[in-house]
């Protein structure tokens, strides 16, 4: 089969020909309808973040397909269905997935990063966590739910817990964060979405956002928000990462508010403890979701309230992926999504 | 009447005669039965830290003792009455007092910061924040409970929410933290306390830690945290307010923990924002405690539950509160208290 | 001024002219500008619930109006200033409000039950409560917010907490009910709304329900709920108080789910306990809503997200009270609006 | 084998050789050290209430042992290796185990109930729920932990959520109540312990309770409760099933105050669903507990803060298994246990 490969070191991904995998006992075999583009392959391309499977490894963690094969003892699922596969799998066991966190399993294997990933004709996983798509929900757009939509969700669900009324400040706003803006204005919050471009801005305000700020444009965004929020936002949501927006996310809350951090930053940030301390707020961490909550998120989709159309900015076949890549990186894109 | 004044700049206090201060509509007078040293004084004192009322200024904000005169229009409580005063008094108006979080009112009065606080003979205050002692408590002992033993109350009870069987870190073994090792042994956790000092590491093995680590001795106390707790506490409390400790104890946090900040840090702090999110723990911050739960605190002090006596080291009349500010200084004091 | 008085034991309220109330010391004089009726009226009026103050009194305790006049001591507002007074108001100073639960303040003095209320050209009330209507909100239309809508905020946001996804059923589409389908369609939920009348199940669509079931036409609600639901709602909220509905109501409920009852039932219900146990479920009461949330509800309202003019049936001047209390009573409208 | 059998109708237990079972594939074979009689044995035996698997059914849900022989596939445990077997096997698959809530497990397999159970010399079950015993317990008392201990640590912990201060009242002094009561202490609550029986109050006060009631003694218990308290209990939980006990209980409960269903109750029971609307109160269910809690409960044990052997009233050969049912039924023992 054919599959984009990273070898250590290159900059780009090598298109190959390939074993098509095998499932295990306990796996599906997944035939790969697409698979999007997300920021974090391009920390392993470009900040020399190491995948856990040493390289060579095909990367994409945000598969959608049918089921093609199923390994020993794996029940309820059947050849042929469509099917979500969550970017990381869980193993049902350890104590965080029995406490009802195995979007922090002790023994996660994320697509593209522990095991062998999705942008490829297939895909082998544990069946366990395979999401059987609604009727009505096209695979090609349904991809981005294994990731960018789902991580945005539980951000806002359970980790900001935005509720009616409340005021939210997103900063950030490619495919997860503008999936943030969506949700946070679907649970009724009052969304501020932060960018420095423009357009990423008019596509905030059309999926919900009430107000945005450009970041180009106005060198004191956090003072801004305060000032338009009489003393600052419920809770800020940092979608992108930066050691550089972090603190200014942060000065963005109001006394007793609170910060979630959903971009992954891989410089240490300099933080206000102090403030934390004597403003009382919370410096809260959300990395990805549950795969229990997939179908809650679905049937939004499926219902119509939470849109996919939008967030997809390009399709191209996987040959095309390192042009996809490069959009991705020239910040022109929102979530690209390649076609095997 | 005497009272130890801060003048701007100066390295210790001032035993002044200044007038005794008469009580104003809704306020009363307490003549001091005797008022606790703090940490925040020496911030004032020895770090620059400013006080929102400009020096001179009388300050203090640990103290108890019996109602004294009434301002116009106080109802409830009667003259001679032994009663203790809250650190921080709050408004009652503002939309934090209204939303249960008193303890970050926005119009907040703090003893010896914001207003002239209990370093001195006499002190008036908001009457409505005034908490009556009960029966069997005594006085001088109970000043402590003001700020020290309550901070800790509210950061273990309301911040940390220590439940029986957790495991629970913390550092700093003075006034705020011991309290903190023995309500969070109260509350059935499985305390390890960290300090430098082996006198105090001692006296938290009294008040109820299960563990000590003598931070002098290991130069990697997040790591063996980690290794006795097998991969990190559910909760660790940072009870100093040190940019250096409060990276160790961030780290000695297992995945899906919780870092309680308790200190004021007036530096700022490097955090490993991605850890934060990649293991998806909280970092929140907790200041002081509300006024509505000092009743329960001063209950388990009556009924033996808590014990007061412990946690004050010396006791010393007012006019020798400079060799007390010494003693705290020098680390070697839990908690003083002046008796004026 | 004129004022719809209920007299002790009469069927209806009679149309009197009694004295201009004066302002005291911490009050502030409204001239109402319109007051909902509300079924808890016809609780006094028909089921024979004693009001606190005893008859003759002046009902009504959902007023929004104009500041006429200020009592001593009143700061923060000016006469002329359109105002919405809450149903229920608060002390500030009970462990209650201090906790951040005034909706059950200890000292609660609600509108034409422990004080005169606003069927009437003037109310006098505690000036501490009182919400500042926004730009653009029309008194008329906003008076239904003091009760009907905050009491459903409070219900969903607080207490049934719908997050976007939940499966929610609504029982009882007055103007509790309805507010409760449009709040809770708002948080993301989706509703399932339940009543006896066609209209008002076709409004309950029309603001948010995504299915309605008519309870007439189906004699196994909670078996419908439970099939279209694969189990039972997450939640459920009884917005009725009737003994026959909150046990159907209770049936809706999945495992591990809430049953919310809004509705005050005069009657002993009867529960199945070995059902809340065995399932782990949880019944929780709701009751009225904190001044210190209407703001916010004020500012969903002004933003167009929250609809109030669907809601309110009728406006008839106050001379036609009884007329509108008939049609209440004959389940004929949603929220009818007197104007004195 | 040796088991203790129940036949349909049959008034005791009949001690029968039956074979040694066989562990399927995921299961592993424990050689019982001790089982635990239960109220809800005698449910099946005196009350009617069916079992799931049909009988003749071996009964029992409450052991200790070690494991005999394992299962294909089964990793991670060794034959010998002494561990606890929760009451409530978990099936780590469904959406309440996926979430955390285990202990409602909709695949729930309880040991004598829908699986045969360990009043026997051996029994097989599941594997994945098994908890090895800490070093320091011995078996034969470690049993109880596995439904008496654990259902009220769960109960307490994670339902009631008692913290330093709450003020509870625990209705019921058998296994579980007197269990409750050693955890509400131990959680730094202020136990109200309330029973018919003067030897179980005794025994209360000895695990912690700070007040007793003896209802037999006093017709008010409720009044008594709430002028003890100034207004009601914080939490009460109801550890005996009775619909005329939970009223009783309901009514110990102060405003915005939470009562917790923890006995199974078979018959109806007439709630004021007004005074829970009105009060704002929480009605709420606990079943068991979810065996990732396990550990830390035997931690518990182990550190000597949680005391079995009180617990423990009589140990008796499986021989002399209805006589240890006699004692129960008569209220003269807190937890009898057998050994096979």
């Amino acid at each position: 089969m054919k599959a984009a490969v990273y070898f250590a070191g290159a900059k780009g991904l090598e298109i190959k020909d390939v074993p098509v995998p095998e499932p295990a006992a306990g796996e599906a075999r997944i035939k790969v309808a697409a698979c999007g583009l997300c920021h974090t392959d391009l920390h392993y391309l470009d900040h020399g973040v190491p995948t856990f499977k040493k390289p060579p490894i095909i990367l994409g963690h945000e598969p959608a397909g049918h089921i093609d094969a199923l390994g020993a003892g794996v029940t309820g699922l059947t050849k042929g269905q469509a099917v979500l596969v969550p970017a990381v799998l869980t193993c049902g066991e350890c104590t965080l997935c029995r406490t009802g966190r195995s979007n922090i399993c002790e023994r996660m294997q994320m697509l593209g990063n522990h095991i062998d990933g999705a942008f490829a004709e297939y895909v082998c996983v544990r069946a366990r966590d395979l999401i059987p798509l609604p009727a009505g929900i096209d695979p090609i757009e349904a991809c981005i739910v294994a990731d960018a939509v789902t991580t945005a969700y539980h951000a806002v669900v359970h980790r900001a817990q935005i509720r009616p009324g409340d005021k939210v400040a997103i900063f950030g706003c490619g495919g997860v964060g503008l999936s943030a803006v969506q949700f946070a204005a679907l649970a009724g919050g009052h969304v501020i979405a932060v960018d420095l471009d423009p357009a990423k801005l008019a596509l905030a305000k059309q999926l919900g956002a009430a107000e945005t700020i450009d970041a180009k444009a106005d060198p004191e965004v956090a003072k801004t928000i305060k000032k338009r929020t009489g003393g600052g936002v419920d809770k800020a949501m940092e979608c992108i990462g930066s050691h550089k927006v972090i603190p200014i996310a942060h000065n963005s809350v109001r006394t007793g508010g609170r910060l979630v951090i959903v971009g992954f930053a891989d410089k240490p940030v300099e933080m206000a403890a102090g403030k934390i301390m004597f403003m009382e707020q919370e410096v809260i961490g959300s990395l990805g979701c549950r795969p229990v909550d997939f179908p809650k998120v679905l049937e939004l989709c499926a219902s119509g309230r939470y849109k996919l159309g939008p967030l997809i900015s390009s399709r191209r076949p996987l040959s095309q992926i390192n042009e996809s890549f490069d959009e991705l990186r020239a910040g022109k894109s929102v979530r690209g999504v390649v076609i095997p």
